[in-house]
């Protein structure tokens, strides 16, 4: 879906979680998950041991734009060093490992992220065969559960970082109500309904639609909602009232 | 992420939206599509154009799986003939459009969605150049908006297609605390963790560690403290208790 605005800053969240790829194999997954990193403003790419070396072309094609995610990337030749200096490290996982540990859902996680933002925090991602190994896992505080589908929950890797980057961000989105957009024009006023009501009325008594005389209230009513439910815009009025007009003259040449 | 379970049957989520895709290109991206949405469950995929003809290889090798919602998608001719049954219907949109249209997120968009389980809906998803079309999304009763970072929202097709998904089965996901897996064993009841705790003393007392008497309890506190913290399981207090005898017993030859 096209709909970048480059006149924008980049927005890279503060305190946004670091993304650790381990052991990823194809340099196209690695460059979609950072388009999707940067959709969801990560920045902050850490990569250890990528099967087909590092800088990766087929990465920086499928990135689509987010080479700077790509260009800041950090390589790492150990899970352990790669999560150094963080505080606090989650591991994803689709399936149920045999292993104690607290298993957060990727918005209980993002929860737990937002509420420290003096932390510093990591997500670790394994590769696209096999995933994570228990080692590294070991290694984090709580495992990340991506569950979705139980019957089908191979998710992409770039498909992965989407989820738990959507969630990081998505209490900015969240809450914000539905809302019509109107651009270049405004809300029409009631009194330019009523004018295009009683427009459209008038025509409709002179053409003989409402000429049964006890139906006719409940027309005019039924009409009146139809259009308040469309919370017509100025403009549209407007066009809706030079409508009533060309259909009328349309009906008076016929006559 | 391996982890699909196939002992467990398919899951396709009764009132699930379907997924109209208008003018897609690539196969590759058709099969993406399915296989994200088949991850959250979404089993019904309606095609208008394909670019590349229909069916397509390369969409069944990207589906990872997915066959099954491949199989059964529909193709048409037309966006007006693909949604022609369903009773309301989203355009996704990155950029804002110049149109006076309701816009809705894609969690507002899934709450309306769950809130009338006996309506049919639909999501539009334009082609991966341009979107949809003007004219489709005046098909539409609203636009569904994923605007994640507003300076880099170019979003893959079927990355698009998760994020509506995704929100779709969210509140099944959702309010899911977290927990703490223990796989083949059990919490340790405070019997066996104060057994640990005054294994633990016992030693250290012996040991010299605790010999400040004034520090004494503080110090006892914060390793208890320090030990519940860990939510031990019973197999992990007798690994625990076993560390503890090893060591001593390195320390009396030690010594």
């Amino acid at each position: 879906m096209a709909g970048t605005d480059r006149t924008r800053a980049l927005e890279i969240g503060v305190g946004a979680p670091a993304v650790v790829l381990v052991d990823p194999q194809l340099g196209e997954n690695i460059g979609m998950c950072a388009r999707a990193m940067l959709n969801c403003g990560l920045g902050e790419m850490r990569i250890v041991r990528p099967r087909d070396g590092w800088p990766n072309e087929a990465a920086v094609a499928a990135a689509s734009g987010a080479d700077i995610v790509l260009e800041k990337a950090q390589l790492f030749e150990t899970t352990a060093a790669a999560i150094a200096d963080l505080h606090t490290v989650f591991a994803t996982t689709a399936r149920r490992r045999d292993m104690s540990k607290d298993v957060f859902s990727a918005a209980g996680a993002a929860a737990e992220m937002r509420a420290a933002p003096d932390q510093r925090f990591g997500v670790l991602f394994g590769g696209e065969a096999k995933g994570l190994k228990n080692d590294d896992i070991a290694l984090a505080d709580a495992i990340l559960e991506i569950p979705l589908n139980p019957a089908f929950s191979s998710l992409n890797l770039a498909q992965a970082v989407l989820i738990v980057g959507y969630e990081w961000s998505r209490p900015r989105l969240e809450g914000e109500p539905a809302y019509l957009a109107m651009p270049g024009t405004r809300p029409a006023t009631k009194d330019e309904l009523i004018g295009l009501f009683e427009h459209l009325e008038r025509e409709l008594d002179a053409g003989g639609f409402l000429h049964v005389r006890e139906k006719r209230p409940t027309m005019v009513r039924n009409l009146r909602n139809l259009l308040q439910r469309a919370r017509l815009t100025e403009q549209e009025v407007r066009t809706l009232r030079g409508v009533i007009a060309s259909l009328t003259r349309a009906f008076e040449k016929q006559d």
